[in-house]
């Protein structure tokens, strides 16, 4: 049975001490020299012995003659020997050059730092295992320590595999083919290590090849690495030899683990090393390798696990999870009111971007089934709490100047958590208080006004002001050149047109259906009218990859990936926020932007939007 | 007047989004690829269109000719054109080697990723302002984004100034000279500028002359520097050069400020570049440095201040603070029960252990005078809340043991923070529940048995543990060689003896006092009883320095720092523990590690201690 070598760690190293910034100490640091090292004086002033000046009043005043009984010093400096006091020289009255007056006395060992104040010769400064802070390499050379014992940085080396794998190289001047995979996740591993302490060596990427497989990782174990990462080819497919070649060189300890994302996970050992087989999709990839692998190389720098900051939150969803496996969810995080809320994002593990959004991570453990909407979570925070504080939360339709705002409020150290679940959603999230704006564009199909009717309908009960955003253009996107030749609703129903639509409850989707009802088209006459996504670009990639023939949205999206684009109609996007949270900070500070020259331009640039009114209190027309 | 110029603020750079971890972006990041860049298989198996398998069930199997209508794909890979779906490979019955059939249908686009659904080209992945993650890099790298523009680093040039002052370099090999005292304040300075994501260069040490430290102020100017810091010589001093100089070359803004430490703050303005002068004294400089130079950093890096987390701390002590300006205290953070305890710390600007030590730091504003014991207090948080969940607070009598206590519970992943505070106060704070344990060696000169009736009298409603620490020997420490021939109490008295006392309350005064009484000495006799001390090792220092002739403590004291040592008493050093802290994790295991062999090894080598019956729960004699 292979054991992990365990002799080597962890290692120490000297180093000089104004290089330990954040290192870790091996052993306790004992002071060389005390702090002060001399009595000192404290005040600028002459140093004297203090019962010379026992009796001086303003009656009686004593004089000292200068290099007799008194000696002029500065602050920091020695006092001389038989000396100890400081006569501070706002307290001197010069009769000559040579003699000055007091009329107070000082008492022994005013006005001086006496040597070993602070710390003294012997005591301990550090202990072991403590981190290194800027205050620290200070405290370490004030006691005349100029090198100090740290443990050894561990050395992971990486080995990134897959034959549908290239290197960031080579996509520096060229667009990747179809296929082409580009490498990332050693890149975000080689991250993760640096910020625990350690250090990563990336390889070359090694195609799905068991013979390279096996070398890379063999020289990997021979070479002075501490761990060695394979990522990917964890799994059980039909090129995943990771498992099969950690066997042949040493022991498999644990092939598949129950949690999701990161289930096929591989921990083994070769030659008394840590070896680890990780995911391929980065978000399984990460938290395999934060659950399994960062706690390795905080042993090795001989520290307990660093857990991340915990805080209790309201979970704004119902979140399923499956019995029999830990279930890790990414949620955003916004303070609305007095109530932490967060609010889960997607599950894909195929998607980074849940990761690079997400303000911190619920684990839902294995014997329990989901999280009722409005229980309270613990959650794992990836972000500082103060930055959470400073996060406005947005919940509703999605638009494109959503992210032009939260760049905007980014340079006021204010943050955006948006959520885009259709207008009709954000709304909703207003009645169970999970977000300080709501964004909407609901046309009542009688009155052919926006968004009123749904909030006396839908949240009658909530004291709600309604902000114009900005009118867009809403259309058919098709590919480039309009090859199925769409022209109007009627061209949907056509055989060989599919469509792709949005969500119920999104203005666009109520939009459409308001049209198709005008003119007399049933939806089941259209193929693919159950086909729904939930953003404007996400219909609009869909046009683009031949998913579908058209799809309904507006104008910058379909600009943004160079679609054709068949304007229907010119529609209303407000900002709907509760009365409750109008002297809110944030939302001040974004309608402010809203009706900024800044964000107006910005907006205009994207093209298919008017700015005239964004950021006027509309009133309810009656 | 002079201006600051911003017009180069912030300045950005393009690097490798490889080499980005912990940079700020400097404009917000579109994607240029979507992610997956094309529709990608999802699962192992065969790519198909999804209509060739409507209709298939258990009864009536559809079967498909591989390589004419299904096309084998691994996860990862593109599905071919004019295929939807990819049926999982567990789903599939081979008939033969080119035949294979299914019982259940697909759905269209069933196990296969969609081109962009994580994000999709021209989707802002990153906003400005952005601190980048690991996750962020590939993100980055996903949307095709192989270099970043990010926020130059700032360089702040920190210029050491003063003719006491000796290098790091020059103490490597030898004792430093009375007098010398060693430049380390630069050392602190450069760590935060680093942590805050800037560089520091720090310049050679200027002796206090006013043209060399002008001479460095201006080349620091004219060179590339985005701010320069003179180190120290802020103040009004005969030496203090600073303000004439930043005022000869440009603008002093603001001289002084209303904050301790740290009030000789110079701020000016030479050529647009923001200049500063910083007090000497190593917390001054620091609490100068972060209130008025990190901010300029921060905004040079074109992020808003990222202040320090808070917490509320329930305060341990009385805080006296003077009105007029504000005064930052620096605390230690214990968890007690349900509160967590804040017990300030020394304030001595020069004693740089004092913010090594801290957990946090409290601002007590100029319009309050001071903060009563037990009121509520914001703590700026240096260390992670879960470090403070993890802290043993220990308050009472001082003991080298406890350094050697604190070492081995940080092998656990456990703090301690200890008080020395004497006996006395340790029992004190039981009964005020500002701490886990109490340290206390108190004689009772009656019955001759240690702490039981001082528990009884001082905190008989809280229900203790007694704890057997250790048994060592008191006794006077006095300079090498006896020079004074202290051979007992009676040479106290002699004129040419000055003693050095400890505190009241401390177990070591009642036992001198005990021997005062037993063999009929007068306190009033010994010159230097007045003269208190809190630790052993302090008393010892004060008689290695020549402060005093001879105090009282412990073998451990005076051989560490090589003093004679005359024997008076054995005497018994005890742990005392609420009953409801006992089954605290930390408690547990800090009475563990006082029953284990490595704890009394390590004692036993420090000299003069028993340790046979450490850790032993002691029964109260009647």
């Amino acid at each position: 049975m292979e054991r992990l070598d365990r002799k080597n760690f962890p290692r120490s190293e000297q180093i000089p001490t104004g290089e330990a910034l954040g290192r870790t100490t091996s052993e306790p640091v004992y002071a060389k020299l005390s702090s002060p090292n001399f009595h000192t004086a404290a005040m600028d002033g002459f140093a004297v012995q203090a019962s010379d000046t026992f009796g001086a009043s303003l009656d009686q005043a004593i004089s000292f003659s200068i290099g007799k009984k008194a000696w002029p010093v500065n602050t920091g400096r020695p006092i001389p020997e038989r000396t100890n006091a400081v006569i501070m020289i706002e307290h001197v009255n010069f009769v000559n050059d040579e003699t000055f007056e007091i009329e107070k006395a000082v008492v022994p060992w005013e006005n001086v730092r006496r040597v070993g104040e602070d710390f003294v010769q012997s005591e301990m400064i550090l202990p072991s295992h403590h981190i290194i802070s800027a205050y620290d390499m200070g405290a370490l050379l004030c006691g005349g320590i100029t090198k100090v014992s740290v443990i050894q940085k561990p050395k992971v080396l990486l080995i990134p595999t897959g034959s549908e794998l290239v290197p960031v190289s080579a996509i520096e001047s060229c667009i990747p083919a179809v296929g082409d995979t580009i490498e990332f996740n050693t890149t975000i591993l080689a991250g993760l290590v640096t910020q625990a302490g350690g250090t990563a060596d990336r390889a070359d990427i090694i195609p799905d090849n068991y013979d390279q497989i096996k070398q890379a990782l063999k020289s990997g174990i021979e070479s002075d690495y501490d761990m060695v990462v394979v990522n990917a080819g964890s799994s059980a497919g039909s090129e995943d030899y990771t498992a099969a070649i950690i066997a042949e060189l040493g022991e498999v300890l644990v092939h598949g683990v129950a949690m999701m994302p990161g289930k096929p996970t591989i921990l083994g050992i070769i030659k008394g090393k840590p070896v680890m087989g990780n995911p391929g999709y980065p978000v399984s990839a990460v938290f395999s390798f934060e659950t399994f692998g960062l706690p390795v190389i905080y042993r090795m720098l001989g520290s307990s696990m660093c857990n991340r900051p915990n805080m209790t939150a309201y979970s704004a969803r119902k979140i399923p999870s499956k019995l029999g496996r830990e279930e890790l969810f990414r949620v955003k995080l916004g303070k609305v009111g007095n109530r932490v809320v967060a609010a889960p994002l997607p599950r894909g593990a195929g998607s980074i971007t849940t990761l690079t959004r997400a303000d911190g991570i619920i684990r839902i453990p294995s014997n329990v089934e989901g999280i009722e909407q409005g229980s309270m979570v613990q959650v794992e925070l990836l972000n500082l709490p103060q930055q959470i504080e400073r996060t406005l939360v947005i919940i509703g339709s999605h638009d494109l100047t959503i992210d032009c705002l939260a760049d905007e409020l980014v340079n006021h150290g204010m943050y955006v958590s948006s959520s885009n679940v259709g207008s009709l959603g954000g709304l909703l999230a207003l009645k169970n208080d999970t977000a300080h704006v709501a964004t909407s564009h609901l046309l009542d199909e009688e009155t052919g006004v926006y968004n009123w009717s749904y909030i006396k309908r839908f949240i009658p009960d909530v004291p709600v002001e309604v902000f114009h955003g900005v009118m867009r253009d809403q259309g058919f996107m098709v590919k480039k050149g309009n090859p199925k030749a769409i022209r109007g609703f009627e061209d949907l129903t056509r055989h060989n047109v599919t469509f792709v639509n949005r969500q119920k409850g999104a203005g666009t989707r109520v939009l459409l259906d308001y049209y198709l009802n005008k003119v007399g088209i049933d939806a089941s006459e259209i193929k693919g009218y159950e086909l729904e996504e939930y953003t404007h670009t996400s219909v609009a990639v869909a046009v683009l990859s031949g998913v579908a023939d058209v799809g309904m949205g507006v104008l910058a999206a379909a600009r943004a990936l160079g679609l054709d684009f068949i304007p229907v109609a010119t529609e209303q996007y407000d900002f709907v926020v509760p009365q409750k949270y109008l002297d809110d900070e944030k939302v001040m500070r974004l309608l402010e932007i809203l009706r900024s020259q800044t964000f107006k331009s910005r907006v205009t640039s994207l093209g298919g939007y008017g700015v005239g009114r964004s950021g006027e209190r509309l009133i309810e027309s009656k």
